[in-house]
């Protein structure tokens, strides 16, 4: 293992470490142990107009062993952090479920957790106090999964040593699998052009097969649907380290709009994580419903809740941009939604011959 | 592209021009032109007592042009042929909702498809007449996705050149990705001592990071659920071509021993494709009904699906042997079930340690 990664997971630790050391402190200077965490409700969650990404408000509640509820809430989040350094300590790592089970053995039995969401609300609690995100305490998901392909060259370090992989040259068509920490991958030299995101697989093959990657320098990041955390963080790394584009090609109707608003803006749910995961810089490609109209698209009619996620996207702060207002509006107009691969009724080849490089070209990228 | 992938080509586009010129013959006799398909229902399809999987029986059905929509659809099936041996001649290839888009663009608005369903069930019935696989028409899933760890290193004929990759050596941790049709795959050479297909991403990269793959020669098979069939390819070209055992290692509940009868079994919905994907001679490991007590795993209550499923288990002739019949009823009595990860609560080791080796063990594969 590289001395960065090293260092990293020693503060990781010494940031569980001192948060032991408060409940430590707390409790030789004669206080109930407590812990303050920002309010994760609704209302304490804004849009910044600023950095364009979802932050915690100013009120916190506070976690107190003045209870029995409390106090066992504390316990459970002190045999936690001890898991977790222990597991920093010896370059280990485990899911998110793995530690739920593994509470059973704890020796405290008030210490195990009594479900899954306790034990997932309590890691992302201490995300929030220690602002260490579950990566670096060495947390996986259950699934990852997501893969690029484009003109990279990268050195992964893994349990087994240094990996150097070009993105194009040293994978076969399915490509490179991001690994479920991204940030043991190093950047080392590229050709990239641009960052281009797409939702689905049989458009993310369709353009690696046409070439497109090669052809235009892009670095085809296949988002598989929702994308997990691992390729949202890619995705911002390439857009940070590099100064690259990032844009977003998904299909068009009103949940693929959120794929590209969680790469864009975040999520409520992670609004501690925005600076980690948000890319406010990526832009959307389409399918637009402006697309449907102009390239007279294959549809199909908007259903009711297609119909009712346009509305609420309408009062979403992060779609409150007269490009998003005119597009919506003309959706619930039309009252049509396509499909990525829609275009596909154009030829195999329209995708990459015409219609992203016509709107590449009016975004400015090509 | 090498000359053993052109063949291939070149024999399935053979097949497809056959099919053609069958219909050509039978208009040029002054028949009406038709094709015989076995009959695609429940009562038509039979468990091989000596393949152990799903064949088709001796009933079939004759699509006639002697009506309008039988003579629509083998002008579709005429249309679709005509496409396939265009991609197989240009070496490109395409998904299933490409070519229900793409049909939008023939000159024929007579050969259109009204829906995906039925795009996908002509090239169903495409693949059962003409005897050769979708893969090898070129037309890829949606999504596949699945990944191999372990040691054996592939030659991977791609669009852009071939690619030599170790499976171990040559892949970051999330391990090769598996492309859309693997036999584009030839295995070069190997220390596997046998196949280990895990369902979900949790456990796989646990043992991977315990290193179980390198300590016991195992290729860990990432199968994500419910495998594509691309994992399941590739799973039965590693026992045929490698020789080699294979366990499949789930959690313990009906879904997931469906999950293993679809790796070893094959799917009544894919029975003309058993030969090429189902392995019979693969082994169930766990999680068993027997391990939930003799491990005291935590547990959930088995819910009313989870009851019906297990009783249709009990009538469904893949299951009808003395282990499933005695492993089913047990768990029907316990009325539990218990995930894979669940064998951490013994501890994050205890699966590549005890669980595991001990299982392994008792079917003589460690």
């Amino acid at each position: 293992m590289s001395s960065d990664t090293e260092l990293q997971d020693e503060k990781a630790r010494e940031r569980l470490i001192d948060l032991a050391a408060e409940f430590y402190d707390q409790f030789a200077g004669g206080q109930i142990p407590e812990m303050e965490l920002p309010t994760r409700t609704k209302s304490n969650i804004e849009y910044d107009e600023d950095s364009h990404v979802w932050v915690y408000g100013d009120r916190t509640s506070t976690r107190s062993a003045n209870s029995v509820r409390g106090a066992r809430k504390l316990l459970k989040a002190i045999y936690t952090i001890d898991f977790l350094a222990q597991q920093l300590d010896e370059g280990r790592s485990s899911t998110l479920r793995e530690l739920y089970y593994l509470s059973e053995s704890w020796d405290s039995k008030e210490a195990g957790f009594n479900d899954q969401d306790e034990s997932n609300q309590l890691v992302e609690d201490l995300e929030i106090v220690s602002e260490v995100t579950r990566e670096d305490f060495h947390m996986r998901p259950e699934e990852s999964g997501a893969t690029l392909m484009g003109p990279l060259r990268i050195r992964e370090q893994t349990r087994r040593g240094e990996r150097e992989i070009h993105c194009q040259e040293d994978v076969g068509e399915g490509g490179y699998q991001i690994p479920n920490n991204p940030d043991t991958i190093e950047f080392l030299d590229h050709d990239i052009e641009f960052v281009l995101c797409v939702e689905t697989g049989g458009m993310r093959d369709r353009l690696v097969e046409n070439g497109f990657d090669e052809d235009h320098g892009a670095m085809v990041v296949h988002l598989k649907g929702q994308p997990a955390r691992a390729t949202r963080r890619i995705t911002k790394r390439l857009h940070d380290e590099l100064d690259l584009p990032v844009v977003v090609f998904t299909d068009g109707d009103p949940w693929s709009y959120r794929i590209y608003g969680s790469v864009a803006y975040g999520s409520i749910k992670s609004a501690h994580l925005s600076e980690y995961l948000a890319t406010p810089e990526a832009k959307f490609v389409g399918i637009q419903p402006q697309d449907i109209v102009d390239y007279d698209l294959p549809t199909d009619p908007l259903s009711d809740s297609d119909i009712n996620a346009l509305e609420s996207e309408l009062e979403d702060p992060r779609f409150q941009t007269e490009y998003w207002t005119e597009q919506i509006n003309l959706q619930l107009d039309i009252g049509k939604k396509a499909e990525q691969q829609a275009l596909a009724s154009r030829g195999l080849d329209f995708v990459t011959d015409t219609y992203l490089p016509e709107r590449l070209g009016e975004m400015g990228i090509l």
